[in-house]
């Protein structure tokens, strides 16, 4: 991991169990395991992939590391020959998966893991941990940025994101769906995400007057500073907004933006552009913030309120009004032996597959084939490829601008019907004729072998 | 902090541009920082306070380290001898706070940072980060529990809960909140936390024979194994689950439970029952999961379906139905200086801060005053604590196990009127007159001000 941090025992006890179980009937066979999202949310017609980088790193790393044996064997549950094994296990196996800011749908494999099958299962918690968050994040994020219509989103989320992970996966994530950039320090630090900032309610509050906390700020930051404006009264601190720009302007200095985080945000959008442009403050910005979603960027972008960027918070960063995924990790195959799952509602589709996408003339998206892996669609794109051989990363990583641009084409050739922010239409996702035979076939296999 | 790991610069870049803004108008007086929470989500009555350790350990450690601190010099933002001071700069701030596992309501600091102003302000966004997703959690595992009505509830989040961060606070925060175990083992690890889980379906699709994956796991674990019936079809599950339970019994060995994941789980759980017990194995158990939360829960508890425990994932880890909390942290003093912010909709109450907490004479609690720092309020129990001076942890910090015992005496004392799951009633929070007194005063001379 790049964090430096072991992550193996980040995992769930029945993955330790059922490797003991495993291990005492010696099922070493190789295993692959698909994972999956079952149904859309609400509102949702696509999702962005991400997360596989850090998923491939762990893969890379997975060991058991003394303390966690210790605390194992502590555990009185595990035998001395399994937890020996353990000690010497590192992830021997093979990975296809969708590329980092690819489009993807419904039952399609992101991610197979292929590999003797106590590692493949243990790596399952991990991997949904980390590409469940991302993935939902990045198609949270790219509605963000669709809504917004071609002014600039910024990541805010960090404080309510869900915990320090979630905080750097989601400037991460939101960043290869088209955020422009985020408030996270540490985040810029690590991925090299540009930063972006303004001020807050308590600078302002910490001077006994609005425009004394703007010349003070503009002082430090003559060149690229943004003045938040709603502390006390929007148009009044607009109005101390623009005698600071024109004091600025006087030392051939320019102010670049005001931030409004509060009220009726379209309202006093409207009214705050009116102050700076009577002013002749007209190349002043505006940024919005507070609470703001993708409905409400579409909303303020329909109506042409005269917002230049975002900030964007809580509502993207905790994918509020779809905070999970139905996301599984399934066994299809073991021992060269297709299998699935029955359970209600929770039906799997056997065997290793591949997902291939079709484009039209005019090289928009028109649908999406789920194959077996082997299988050949005509005239349609393979989409998973092949990122770890024997346990080690196969080529190159994609950077994350690499990731960025690849979800930026994908988006551009998804066409605006499943691309609504509401009631989104269903891209059509077909099963090939040799994936829906050979489930006919082991269904009934299953069914009679109980 | 506990992982070694630095969390200084998992901060927001106007926290260092305001600091900036600070240093260079020498503005080093004290400044007192409440968090607190604005509003209640819906069919929430209360919060459960969870996150104060991890804080307190942040404050203790805070410091920016030479990577940091090559980073921000290559951002070309900020003067030299700024980023000299922070190179030295340690948190030698007074924290005031809620002990983790009490109860809050909307507007009650739970936290109180006191502290020259540019360590109050580059601490906001990791105290928010960490308090606001483990009350989150805490508050929403509180709830699962009581709907639960007696039957254990046991965290299975890791997986989909927001990234490896979420996971383990989501393990802590509803421990505290009494869940009695968690899936994670890294949380078993690292608090202590007592494990349980069962087996996957991908154990039993390993197999060709649903009894012969039982009959593998049973042999690894015979003396507390559960063993999940519905992969293909879950009465058929049962009656397999059952004969192994017998011969089991026929060796001296007992079938601990069996789990159901999909389908009816109030219709297939009665039958499930029957199976059992007309096999004579009333004391095998019966573990319910899949997508459960506190509404199912107390559905289930209402028309008593035959579980013994449940499995509780997803909806509580993200706590779906509210999966964030207007949490803020606000400056509230200044340079002994009273200040509030007016913002429409984010109004705050001025002054360091205390919560008085009224008990009846059956000691249930009865209303909350929020008063100023120093006023007496008679026959009340002052509830924030000092738990750092000079930047310093004062005392012991509470095991976890303390917090869950304090969990569950302030749950027990809260009338159920405000404990129900939907639409509970508001719990009386008052504010005191001097904190009414102080706000008028600031709010007439702040206006007058600008």
């Amino acid at each position: 991991m790049t964090t430096g941090e072991n992550f193996t025992l980040l995992t769930d006890l029945y993955q330790l169990t059922m490797a003991q179980g495993y291990f005492r009937e010696r099922k070493t066979g190789r295993a692959t395991f698909s994972l999956f999202i079952r149904s859309y949310p609400r509102n949702r017609g696509y999702f962005v992939a991400a997360g596989l980088r850090d998923v491939v790193e762990f893969l890379e790393g997975l060991s058991f590391d003394p303390a966690a044996l210790d605390y194992l064997h502590s555990l009185n549950l595990f035998t001395d020959d399994f937890l020996h094994f353990l000690s010497g296990l590192r992830f021997t196996g093979d990975v296809w998966a969708l590329p980092e800011g690819r489009v993807f749908f419904a039952d399609e494999p992101v991610v197979e893991v292929t590999a003797p099958i106590i590692e493949a299962q243990l790596a399952e918690t991990f991997i949904i941990n980390q590409i469940n968050l991302q993935s939902l994040i990045a198609s949270k994020a790219a509605r963000c940025v669709r809504a917004a219509a071609g002014r600039a989103v910024v990541d805010f989320a960090l404080r309510r994101a869900h915990g320090t992970d979630a905080g750097m996966k989601v400037a991460r994530a939101s960043y290869i769906a088209g955020c422009a950039a985020t408030s996270n320090m540490r985040a810029g630090q690590r991925y090299g995400i540009p930063l972006a900032g303004t001020m807050a309610h308590s600078f302002i509050s910490s001077f006994e007057r609005e425009a004394d906390a703007f010349r003070a700020f503009v002082e430090s930051f003559p060149n690229n500073a943004t003045l938040l404006i709603d502390t006390y009264d929007t148009l009044h601190g607009a109005r101390n907004a623009a005698q600071v720009a024109k004091e600025m302007a006087a030392r051939g200095l320019r102010l670049q933006g005001v931030r409004i985080d509060s009220g009726d945000l379209e309202k006093l959008a409207v009214e705050v552009r009116r102050v700076l442009d009577d002013a002749g403050l007209k190349e002043v910005k505006i940024i919005g913030s507070g609470g703001l979603d993708e409905y409400d960027l579409a909303r303020f972008s329909a109506a042409n309120i005269p917002y230049d960027s975002y900030g964007v918070g809580t509502k993207m960063g905790v994918s509020a009004d779809a905070p999970w995924n139905d996301m599984a990790y399934k066994l299809v195959e073991f021992d060269d032996r297709s299998v699935l799952k029955l359970s209600t509602g929770k039906e799997s589709w056997p065997g290793k597959k591949q997902v291939f996408r079709v484009h039209d003339d005019q090289d928009q998206l028109c649908g999406d084939v789920i194959a077996l892996r082997g299988e050949e669609i005509a005239a349609a794109e393979p989409l998973l490829t092949q990122v770890l051989h024997g346990g080690k990363i196969t080529g190159r990583l994609p950077t994350l601008n690499d990731s960025r641009s690849v979800c930026r084409d994908e988006l551009d050739r998804l066409p605006e019907i499943y691309r609504a922010i509401v009631d989104p239409a269903r891209y059509p996702v077909q099963f090939s004729a040799g994936l829906q035979d050979l489930r006919d076939a082991i269904q009934t296999q299953a069914l009679q072998a109980q």
